[in-house]
């Protein structure tokens, strides 16, 4: 099975505390690497927990606040000194070009490779990433600032051929795509060959939304339905309620609610205010609400299934 | 004695490492906290050292490399959402007033304290800071971007005098403080007291010597000489002295040599490179020139004596 894995780099909200980090996190799709979100310190992360940072060729920021971005620069320059030379991909919502460009003209740094910025529009969900193997959406947020969270989506791969069937039954090479499509066969003697005795069902694709930071609200409930992994902003707990709307952020409570009403298989909770010592009292409340439930662990990498 | 002392949040150059940090120190002078140089993380370290962070009033900020400040937006977004609404002072070359106010106009920040940016033309020692007890100068450096290290002075205190004497010689409240100014005292017979049988002195001031970035020069010692202690770039071995050439960095045998002739007390060598994971041989080639010297280690404390 291919490697569809998250690690968490950083689950603080705005204010940093001794032992946790704002928002970065990696995923993993296939051996190929894309970070969500670069709070500071973010390098430093990468390399305590041993990910290879010129492994990441893509970049996603949520927003502009700086608990979600401000690792970025930081980044950019070790990936330089460290000798990189291939392009890096890096979207966001306007104005983090112009960011890193003032930041570079006062250190009169010139990097050795080209950074692409992507400017997303974060008010509709749109496709922003696309191959043969994934795609990445915008979830719309709503938060202080246009802010948008990421759907990573698998593609359907094609069925595999099961190999004896090929001598079996003399397929010819120019037959084999076709079959792989779902066709079933013919041999010469006219017979016909259901599809579903010459394949093995390719894995079910599987997704991972992303979303990070908004007030509570049901609009993307839809786009995330059925999604394998959620992970969820949860700042507060219940009795915060309040202090989450003036702010525009979410309860444990509500994250839970947003993966009962998506039916996620798996939610992860993150983005802890400062205040919480302890996070038992965040995951106890998604968990009566959404019982699938994880806190995000600095360093931990939850598998996507 | 009040306290003058040095705690290094940060020992690493350009490229941290996943135990060393990018620059940063704090300087308490007499229970005020000085903060020189920012990088990524500096906050974080902050709180694992138990700084107070709001007891920071003035940040020194040696040149725009973003090892040296890219930790600054971070804080003080921190200090804002803590609820400061005291002034900060904030003193750079020019143009880190401008990519803080890029950041915040994209974030829509509005913090509700006064920063105070001080442009430093960095190419001439000048006094940027001043009052009763300290004084702040900038130390020119020659480094690939405008640079300045600090020194900070302590100013002379005035003697103290001695209780017995007041009551012995029948002294005047209006003698007092030009006794204390070192004046002696003629008794209503017209006998001389000398000034030294009725005061203590004071302790001799001290200082602190800044220095980072610099390629090897000699332009500073006389500036800096017989410093109490002197902080002192040290990115690199002497077997790497063509790249510190190129990069316009020291060797740790050059710091030694700095420290040697300015006649200094103490050195501390820091900036390390992180190709050096044990620290122990930059050490000892600085200690064959200046034998008390001692490496910059993360959250310890240095008394400056």
């Amino acid at each position: 099975m291919l490697p569809f894995e998250l690690t968490i780099l950083g689950c603080s909200s705005a204010t940093p505390t001794s032992s946790r980090h704002p928002t970065a996190q990696v995923l993993n799709v296939h051996e190929r690497f894309f970070l969500l979100d670069c709070g500071e310190a973010a390098q430093i992360q990468l390399r305590k927990f041993k990910i290879k940072i010129q492994r990441i060729d893509h970049i996603f920021i949520s927003h502009l606040h700086g608990d979600h971005y401000l690792g970025l620069p930081g980044l950019l320059g070790t990936m330089h000194l460290l000798g990189r030379e291939k392009e890096l991909h890096v979207y966001s919502p306007p104005g983090l070009e112009e960011i890193i460009a003032v930041s570079h003209h006062h250190s009169k740094s010139h990097l050795k490779y080209n950074i692409v910025f992507h400017a997303i529009e974060a008010e509709s969900a749109k496709i922003i990433f696309e191959d043969d193997h994934l795609s990445v959406e915008t979830i719309p947020m709503n938060h202080r600032i246009p802010c948008c969270g990421f759907l990573f989506k698998e593609k359907q791969r094609m069925k595999s051929i099961i190999k004896e069937k090929i001598e079996e039954y003399n397929i010819s090479v120019q037959e084999i795509p076709l079959i792989k499509e779902g066709k079933d066969f013919m041999t010469t003697e006219g017979k016909t060959i259901p599809n579903a005795e010459l394949t093995h069902d390719s894995p079910s694709p599987r997704d991972y939304a992303y979303c990070s930071d908004t007030i509570y609200n049901e609009s993307y409930v839809e786009q995330i339905k059925n999604v394998n992994l959620l992970y969820h902003e949860a700042t507060f707990t219940s009795d915060m309620e309040e202090r989450a709307k003036e702010t525009y952020h979410c309860t444990a409570k509500e994250a839970g609610t947003i993966a009962l009403k998506a039916n996620a298989k798996q939610l992860i909770i993150g983005h802890f205010s400062a205040r919480y010592r302890e996070l038992e009292p965040l995951l106890t409340e998604a968990k009566q609400i959404f019982e699938n439930t994880e806190l995000a662990v600095e360093g931990k990498t939850y598998k996507i299934a």
